[in-house]
């Protein structure tokens, strides 16, 4: 194994296995040692999602290594930015020394990301440090990123709605930026990472929801309508189901009706 | 074939043909029929990527049915809005007259999407109106979309960055809502549709630009900076580019940086 160490954030879709790309399997099948990160609130359910991945396009065994994130400092921390930095900048040589031990000159390292990458995804910037760090000291890393199936993509399919309305604009966003209501400037706006219900806390005036959980699995959820009308319905189910399964991921676009600012809505 | 008929989008990816999914592969092996819109500017690159797909995965012949879309009325039209409308009423009737003329009872049609079926993308709605019109109608018509890998992913994935910056929003937007400069309200736009280069018309100051061409293709062009510095030089590849190819599909990201509404900004 010749060339420059290799770090490959593979995409793997965000639910169903078949979501899965041929650029994915092809990386799946070419890289020498698997990382895989261990967090704290590590979700099982995911976890042997990515080993079904694994068993099905690995032909050859996969060497794993597991990555181990430090136990994250308590919200009540005196200095909490100060301990957030330090957590992040332990986080970070910890990845550094596995990665140093574990991948050989000339070898390729992958990690299986959960959906997209380049969404509310921290592990690209991690190893984007990493990389330029072991680079600059002499070990290059070449860093490559394989695109997967977003679970706002999968909302969308899901549904079999345009995510965008007409000559308009969508917003991706996590649910804190939500909890004062829906942004003035845009109609449509898919909401990530919601563990407060942040749908059943806003003005529902003028609003539909798209609500789906569990996308592309066998416990997918859906349901949509005027917000007013099934936000008390979505939060029945949605409370059932993470009591049944112990955990949920759930995805929602909000969509605004009325006459856009620039005209009348052409779609 | 027993029950109802079935018309599939299927979202291919937005240019590397190794973007297509296991789901969508499985779809190009299982329909019946495939429709192939013809729209005026039909671009042949992007037929003849079409075609590839389908020769590398389509083991038995498949039958094709051309959709022709009429041609638009002239944007000097008298009345171009009802122009419009009458120009959109035909196209779903020449679309609906072919599927019923060429979609036996049990069979399924597909259609291949460039990117995901969900952005920019005007065949899903149509399809939903035709589907309607003929469940309404006794010939009940069942739709299903098949998530693929956006442009805007794929730009992501081309320069190894997030898309969003931490607890922050993204937006996608068509570039004529950024013909009067960045909205105040995000920091971070993925901007499609740009035959003006608006780019190069709005205040630079701040704007970091993340551009990309042909993304996914032998042809893949990258450029990356500040805007005031990098724009003219976008300019020019991109002439040159769309001189020598004859067409160019674009996209880019404009970030915004400086100190967020909500305090410093944590990436
Ligand atoms: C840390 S983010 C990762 C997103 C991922 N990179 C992607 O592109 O989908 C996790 C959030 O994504 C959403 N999510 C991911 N998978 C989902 C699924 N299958 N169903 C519903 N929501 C999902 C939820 O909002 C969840 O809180
Ligand atoms: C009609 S929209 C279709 C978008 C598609 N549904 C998707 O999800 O990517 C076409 C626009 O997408 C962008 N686009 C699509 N493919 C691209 C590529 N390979 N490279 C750069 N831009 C692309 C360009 O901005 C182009 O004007």
């Amino acid at each position: 194994m010749a060339g420059p160490r290799k770090l490959v954030l593979i995409g793997i879709g965000a639910g169903n296995p078949e979501w899965i790309t041929l650029q994915a399997i092809a990386a799946i099948r070419e890289i020498d040692v698997l990382f895989v990160v261990l967090k704290e609130d590590q979700l099982d359910d995911l976890v042997e999602a990515r080993r079904i991945i694994i068993e099905r396009h690995r032909d050859v065994p996969l060497k794993t290594v597991e990555l181990r994130d430090p136990p994250r400092p308590w919200q009540t921390t005196p200095d909490y930015p100060a301990a957030v930095a330090s957590w992040r900048a332990q986080r970070l040589e910890s990845w550094s020394a596995a990665v140093a031990a574990e991948l050989p000159e000339g070898a390729s390292g992958g990690f299986l990301i959960w959906g997209d990458p380049s969404l509310y995804e921290s592990t690209l910037a991690i190893v984007d440090k990493l990389a330029d760090a072991s680079t600059r000291a002499g070990r290059p890393i070449e860093v490559q990123v394989i695109p997967g199936i977003s679970c706002v993509l999968a909302l969308a399919a899901a549904f079999k709605i345009p995510l965008n309305r007409q000559g308009r604009a969508v917003q991706i966003a996590p649910a804190r930026l939500l909890a004062s209501g829906m942004p003035e400037t845009v109609d449509d706006v898919v909401v990530m990472l919601d563990g407060k219900q942040t749908f059943a806390r806003i003005d529902p005036a003028g609003l539909e929801i798209f609500w789906g959980a569990y996308l592309g699995t066998a416990a997918e959820l859906l349901i949509s309508g005027p917000l007013a009308q099934v936000r008390d319905e979505i939060l029945r189910v949605r409370a059932e189901a993470a009591e049944m399964n112990g955990w949920i991921f759930d995805t929602y676009l909000l969509r605004r009706d009325r006459v856009s600012r620039s005209g009348p809505v052409r779609n």
